[in-house]
């Protein structure tokens, strides 16, 4: 897969693309991870890149001619995905993330600080996406966020010992809770059943865990999904308890 | 403001760190940032902080030690909220990006790949927040994410001139479309009420594209606000026109 990043910040990568699955997953030649800087493509002397908006207001609008031009130059001819981060976009989840990592190419635009011109959004991206509702400076951070988890999806790049992590969206459960050695911190104890060896009813309690968690955090979550018979008793057990 | 994350790859934040609104702002001296290993509050000569979880199952959990020894020496008797960036905690909003800009002292802790040890969660944590239902490789990305959104609201960190893409949530809508030079770009032309120079105008056709771009993409934030008469009269505009 090709990424492309165009951000007027492209410093801000290099210690995210340098390290932890994303080095790794470049070097197994999975991804291939580019910056570029949009001022590059100011076609003004002053490399600006950005201007006051039409009808008057506070705060600066990024031009079209950069991003256009910069898109063009970097794409040459194909067809890629062209994703604008953005907070009016479609909020990211990690359906959109295995979507996007059936892609070839993509490419990334990133604002900072202010309004893009409506053209762009209009003509040259095909996907907005947003990672939530909260005011960031720029879009570099949730690039960088929808690039690691698309990126991690990619055949290869993650080992069996990574992958499990997986788990925790693909179930619609959130995880139960993990313990490790020692078995008494502090005096903070492992629960007995854990330390049993009774695989059944470590499995049994596990599932039972991750309905809790799950029925207490995000009871959203259990509404979108279609329980099992055996589903549906656990959990009518949980809600008796509670 | 003391930002003090706790990670496995510090070097992953020195970009961000070291850019634009976060680097201002500890020029500014509105808030100090440091990032310090996990690794180095292992009490295992190999520098181990993971182990196999109790009661088997693919992949590694956090060990207690490492996470409870470096809170309790970079806190050194303070009380600060000790956050933990996780999937299943709270999702981060603008409201608790304001709750935690009114706090002296932040730790965030971010695991990696793996799961943590529940009593990191139960004993040690103040706060668990998530950026979003999708899976990321660890907690290095949404800790720069929260801290980004909390450290642009401190006092004294934006200018004039960032200040209004803070109105985006704010007003609950979403922000109509921006428009900069050329008037004309490849054809691509601006409204022409924005070129008219009637503020009367250009302020009404803002607010209705306000909330024609929020009734179609977030109908939610919509419901959740409580309308002037002005506004419920353009709402049933918009509608009207549909």
């Amino acid at each position: 897969m090709n990424i492309h990043v165009l951000s007027l910040f492209p410093d801000m990568f290099t210690g995210v693309f340098g390290a932890s699955i994303l080095k790794k997953a470049q070097e197994k030649g999975a991804v291939e991870l580019a910056v570029t800087d949009i001022r590059e493509f100011s076609e003004n002397k002053h490399k600006q890149v950005d201007d006051y908006p039409y009808g008057g207001g506070a705060g600066m609008v990024l031009k079209p001619e950069p991003m256009f031009n910069a898109v063009e130059a970097i794409t040459a001819g194909r067809k890629p995905r062209v994703i604008l981060m953005c907070p009016q976009g479609e909020r990211f989840t990690q359906k959109k993330a295995e979507e996007l990592a059936q892609e070839d190419d993509l490419v990334f635009l990133c604002g900072h600080y202010e309004g893009y011109d409506e053209r762009i959004r209009e003509h040259l991206v095909t996907d907005e996406i947003s990672i939530g509702d909260f005011v960031l400076t720029g879009g570099e951070l949730p690039a960088m966020t929808v690039i690691d988890a698309v990126v991690r999806l990619l055949p290869g790049v993650l080992g069996q010992a990574d992958s499990h992590i997986q788990d925790s969206f693909s179930t619609g459960l959130l995880e139960h809770p993990h313990y490790t050695r020692p078995a008494d911190f502090r005096g903070m104890k492992v629960p007995d059943v854990l330390l049993s060896g009774n695989h059944a009813k470590i499995d049994e309690w596990r599932e039972e865990q991750s309905f809790l968690r799950t029925l207490q955090r995000r009871p959203d979550l259990l509404e979108a999904l279609e329980l099992t018979e055996k589903q549906q008793e656990i959990l009518a057990k949980i809600k008796s308890q509670m």
